[in-house]
């Protein structure tokens, strides 16, 4: 069964709001089985409204609506559906009752334009709001079951779960169930991906295999369907365990996973500790692995050495160094690593050293150049980025931060092995 | 002129991302006077996505359109595009060129698999990506013009400001014009905000005016619509005028502008230095403080001091000062910030030292307790914030460095009276 998300509100075409719902009610179709090929974002429109209402019935068997239920005159889904359904809206007392109802619970005084809220296209059948005064509307069109529903999240959920959700499982959405997977992945390119994974990512396959990107973590998604859970969820994790196999270390987790996250993991594991030393990224190092609950387990503590003389006093960089090398080198880079770890004796230390821009480049050192570096007890890695001055300056720091805090998670992955 | 906006990938559609793009061109369009009628997402399908392109390049007079040109074969926007024009795609050597030359400037190996991003429509024109890889695409289609832009937020932007706006603009949207302010304020309730200018607030009124929160710092919109630029405008700013007025020092700046935005400004203005110590922040001052090209001009340096001793050996807190009072107390925050300002020998010092959880906390120093301090040569100040356990470690995180920077604001405007 395939379905349209219909999200009715001027306030989400204008761009004033983003539209939630719609992503919440598609998550939720898909643990069900059903299959959502559109939403549509219409105003408070009534020809809008009607069209759309119209249009998503001829193409498909389940419409979810919400919005545009709401006692004031821009609420217009009630009258668009009984256009659309070339009916009238007729009063109904039951649900004035419970709009009536809902005041009197809550001490309040109803207001006689609430009245329009019970006002029901002929042959539409209201649906009780626990949560608000707008009841929530059922019918049939063409080939497909209309659910409208208040705009309101909190509203929407409660009523999807406790009434729409049980009649689309009542109605066999379909057998079919379907289980997702996310992996994501560092340092290797969109394009690169698409390339080993391409058997997997062929169209119409089960399961489905895509990826998104952004800013530089590569998202694969596999969405598998089953007639169980326990088939869609084999189907994925089989899938899965291929593209883990032949990715590596590129992927870093799974789920909502970030560089710091899976490094924290790895510390944690390997009971080994880190600090740091930034110059162009200004904090930004110490600030993502602390972002993660229980970080004192691992974090020592951090240098924000963004003129020379910190570099000098703070971390002991030789003078002479940062004066034949520059502040920006590799030379300098390795310095401040290997002085923050000695300073903070901890088993690793980080450092970075660049130009952010948009201004402070040379020809020679151009803005989006940076330096990571990393001590540890074996070695100390310095690792050149050149990132071209078309980037934002946070986006320079972004990668110049990732880029370091990848290497710390690929020196602590050889370690375990 | 009315537009369509177009988002294209399977992740919206099933839901696991919310399409934040469409309200973004839909705010963006409104600037011009560009009325959207509707937003249409569809999942990676060829049929769904030619579909759609058809539908509303019947319907209205601009199809804005975002997502789906990556290298990957789940990327067939351009394919749906050639498609509903009827057309074959061709190889276009500049676009090719173009991306070559992207990886070419990071020194990274350009792929097969991106050459399909230089495939386009036969009639189409390439738009550059200055971003990215993939080239963005403009096309006439039955009544429609027809831009076709990456879906990654930061390359669709920048091409849409770069390439799409302006020609929009040529093009002349409609003869109202609508002007934005935006007036950012923080430190008073939302509603207390809602109080103090309830009058501009009135439904239908022009300009119309509106305030959202989002994380303590509550953003004023002045929608005013006029003729022409210049009577809209002055519209605008007459309302901005008055509530600058009514919420003085409360309002910390405009546009995009955030705390560290207004302190940046006023450091410079003053020719004054900052120097940070951080604890449970973890770096997320020193990071905010030098988000801000140019940075170096105030910033001098930044700790991150999470553990005692860190604290004792870099900024000289006394040991026995937080033997008595504990790591986090109003004692302890204040010697952090007066030894840091010391150490760094700059005009001011942040300091901050508290529990962001979600573990940590006892009966006496809950979770979400937390101590700002600024020290400068005059005084200093410390603040005691509680904010519940019932916030996340990063809300804690955010709202503490909020209430430090805003400290330092005020106390940067109370040394320029």
């Amino acid at each position: 069964m395939n379905a349209h998300i219909l999200a009715i509100g001027t306030e989400l075409t204008i761009g004033q709001a983003v539209d939630t719902n719609s992503a919440w009610l598609a998550q939720q179709l898909a643990g069900v089985g059903i299959h959502v090929t559109r939403h549509v974002t219409v105003s408070d429109d009534l020809a809008d409204i009607t069209a759309a209402i119209r249009g998503s019935a001829q193409a498909t068997e389940l419409v979810l609506i919400s919005g545009g239920l709401g006692p004031t005159p821009d609420d217009l889904t009630r009258d668009a559906l009984a256009a659309a359904m070339g009916v009238e809206l007729a009063f109904h007392a039951d649900s004035f009752e419970q709009i009536a109802a809902y005041f009197r619970s809550r001490n309040r005084q109803m207001h006689e334009r609430n009245r329009v809220q019970a006002m029901i296209p002929h042959g539409a059948t209201p649906i009780e709001n626990t949560r608000g005064t707008a009841p929530g509307l059922r019918a049939r069109l063409e080939r497909a079951d209309i659910f409208v529903m208040p705009g309101v999240p909190a509203e929407m959920k409660v009523m999807f779960e406790r009434d729409v959700l049980p009649h689309l499982r009542a109605r066999g959405g379909s057998a079919e169930v379907i289980a997702q997977r996310t992996l994501r992945t560092f340092g290797m390119a969109e394009s690169e991906i698409g390339e080993k994974i391409a058997d997997l990512m062929q169209r119409g396959r089960n399961p489905a295999v895509g990826t998104s990107a952004a800013d530089l973590v590569i998202t694969i998604r596999i969405n598998a369907h089953g007639p169980a859970a326990e088939a869609a969820n084999a189907l994925a994790e089989r899938d899965a365990a291929v593209i883990r196999e032949r990715l590596g270390t590129f992927i870093l987790g799974e789920g909502e996973d970030r560089l710091e996250t899976a490094v924290a993991r790895l510390l944690i594991e390997q009971r080994k500790t880190v600090s740091s030393a930034e110059s162009c990224t200004g904090g930004m190092i110490a600030k993502r692995l602390t972002d993660i609950p229980g970080s004192s387990a691992y974090f020592i503590q951090g240098f924000v050495t963004y003129a020379n003389e910190a570099k000098i006093r703070l971390i002991g960089v030789p003078g002479n160094l940062i004066a034949a090398h520059g502040a920006v080198s590799r030379e300098v880079a390795g310095a401040m690593a290997e002085g923050c770890r000695r300073t903070s004796q901890s088993d690793y230390a980080l450092a970075v050293t660049g130009i952010a821009g948009p201004t402070g480049g040379t020809p020679e050192k151009p803005v989006g150049l940076v330096f990571v570096a990393l001590a540890g007890s074996e070695r100390t890695i310095v690792r050149e980025l050149r990132m071209g001055d078309n980037l934002s300056r946070w986006e320079i720091r972004d990668r110049a931060a990732k880029g370091l805090l990848n290497l710390l998670r690929l020196e602590l992955l050889r370690a375990a092995r």
